[in-house]
């Protein structure tokens, strides 16, 4: 039986075009794009093409504002640390909020050991930052703001709008971390009025290892990786050329497609929400119930435990997750879920389902009769779930 | 007419294998290796394998002491930085030598502007380092050593048994830069005694933005990428499993055919280095005679521009580098070339020839053709060309 992918946010699979990209640029032996004769050339024509498809898709002023990364991680630590650090003479103070991604939160706490200082502003029950909590945080020597423009786990999407309009006034660098956002939902740098912005290659299916960071002109930051003079001294080292083709047509593809994604996205959840309740009872949806992702939805299941849920369902052939994937082996209650008011034994009862392109209605409907069973199944061994709960 | 790469330490092509591996991987829709379903475990395994071939190249005792980075760059940035700064309560003096690549100069540069001291030692007229020179550098507060294996524009090795055995006698950390050796020449992280090392999957043919760290068992150093928990915490990020797959098989096939490699290698070095004569006058030849990496030759040709000849060379469809291609753009004379006691004008008429498996016998022939028709036209007209000195 094919396995039902319902974890897109661990790994979208690539495109079919971006296969092609990639393979065909395997078969053509491209050179080094800094080298100065005719197999450099090839390879810097390729690499500055990807960039503006990636511009263009977030719709920066110039295509130099974008610089390739190994991903969203190097993206966002690239941003976090590297205004810090060029910023450390005029303050050494970090605002940011309690949803972020781990990629945030720990650059931060390494800055801490660096004695830098950090206030964290909270969010409310949906996961919304309160822009006037950004204003009243920043203070004198305050020198970044880092808010996400999505959670990962909840699909919430923040003011990023207000909090930049903010920022500007106080003459603060802002960086978004997009990763979860960019090819997915529109996301325009320039509306937006960030001054950094993070996103990576494989949430909008191409392939992962790949990504980069928005730097808006003027935009001073220490590079994370000293070395060669690639990506305008901003990101030395020789360029995943393969991996930003690859990128460079997910792109494309996503600004293209973004409309008829966006309306297969939004069936499914609306489908998910609605059929929920007739398959389980006793869960949670989290996240705002407008301003979110269209291809996530998370639900605690009350009185069961997610890690064996995950497990149950693989059994099946249904991928799901109880959290994003890169903290999956921390096995401790998601940050996310305790801030916006989950307790503890119902954030460890917490799904995470996320769908692509290629999911259909049908995908859904299997994973809804997988999962009543599993609920059923885990809830009669659950020394948790009191009788008065039985259906 | 076809394009004749002898400027290989740019980029090497990948072989049919790395080719057919990435091609495969991309083709087989891995997960993400951190997730808990079946899509991850396959994404898991693969990721393992490749780690184990690349432990094996090295030699070093456990597939874990292996993390997987975007290249040599990163490599060396996360060894260098990171000792630095775990260590900064025990000292922060860092000793190297003068002919080190941008990556760990630039590195070291980096962590000057964060008060650490750096001492670089010099390097005699091959290039050799003297271990008595760095035995003497290392103070009470020097925390790291970082000297590279091989020099990537004049090939020679470095003595980095005799160093590690002072290093590990004074309990310092010995980074190593084998970005160019690894792969080329046999390196084993035992037998050398290193703590660190560095390498990067392209100079045995593998892909372009992929590398890895050796980590010695117990060697303490921070994250570059915070975030997730991948590579045992010392990596955050989602892996290019596409390019360490290439890597891993890259690895293997280093490993079998090292020694017929090696062979072409030397015979092709030895054809340069006899014809020359034949057909240029005026050259030094740069680097040591004996210990030296078998795939390169650096000539400095006088009274001619080095990037005019790599011009004029490209015109006959013939792929050369003044230096590494890191470096291409920044046009300064190279500080190695310097350090050997080049003089500018010298160093300025560099070239370095690199070539690789797939290279010919009649590929140096064709080269040293143009060679003699551009070296002859370009000092036709330079004013520094002296009438004496003509043939």
């Amino acid at each position: 039986m094919d396995i039902v992918n319902l974890d897109h946010l661990s790994a979208n699979p690539l495109l079919p075009e971006v296969k092609d990209a990639m393979i065909n640029a395997i078969r053509a032996d491209f050179g080094n794009p800094s080298s100065q004769h005719k197999l450099g050339d090839r390879a810097s024509e390729a690499l500055e093409k990807s960039r503006e498809s990636v511009a263009q898709m977030i719709n920066s002023e110039s295509p130099k504002e974008v610089v390739f990364t190994s991903g969203g991680t190097e993206s966002v630590n690239l941003a976090v640390k590297g205004v810090a650090w060029a910023k450390a003479e005029k303050g050494k103070h970090i605002v940011t909020s309690n949803i972020e991604h781990n990629a945030v939160l720990r650059s931060l706490r390494r800055l801490k050991m660096m004695d830098y200082k950090v206030t964290s502003v909270p969010v409310d029950s949906y996961g919304l930052v309160n822009p006037s909590d950004v204003a009243k945080a920043i203070k004198e020597d305050t020198v970044l703001v880092s808010i996400m423009h999505s959670n990962n786990e909840i699909g919430t999407i923040e003011p990023i709008e207000e909090i930049a309009s903010i920022t500007r006034e106080k003459n603060v660098v802002f960086h978004v971390d997009a990763v979860d956002s960019v090819g997915v939902v529109p996301v325009d740098v320039q509306k937006l009025g960030v001054d950094l912005l993070s996103f990576a290659s494989n949430p909008f299916y191409g392939p992962t290892g790949v990504g980069g960071l928005y730097v808006r002109r003027g935009t001073h930051l220490w590079p994370l990786l000293d070395g060669g003079v690639q990506e305008s001294n901003r990101r030395a080292g020789t360029e995943n050329l393969i991996g930003i083709i690859g990128m460079g047509v997910a792109a494309e593809l996503a600004v293209k497609d973004m409309e008829g994604r966006t309306a297969h996205m939004k069936e499914m959840k609306e489908t998910v929400l609605r059929e929920l309740p007739n398959y389980i009872e006793h869960y949670i949806i989290n996240g705002h119930p407008e301003r979110s992702l269209p291809n996530l939805v998370s639900v605690s299941i009350k009185y069961i435990e997610g890690e064996s849920l995950v497990l149950m369902l693989d059994d099946d052939n249904i991928a799901v997750s109880t959290r994003s994937a890169c903290a999956a082996g921390a096995l401790q209650a998601s940050h996310v879920l305790l801030s916006i008011g989950r307790d503890f034994a119902d954030a460890q009862g917490t799904l995470v389902i996320t769908w692509g392109i290629e999911n259909k209605k049908e995908d859904l409907f299997r994973f809804l009769k997988a999962l009543r069973e599993a609920v059923k199944t885990l809830r009669e061994i659950s020394p948790l779930y009191p009788k008065s709960a039985h259906a």
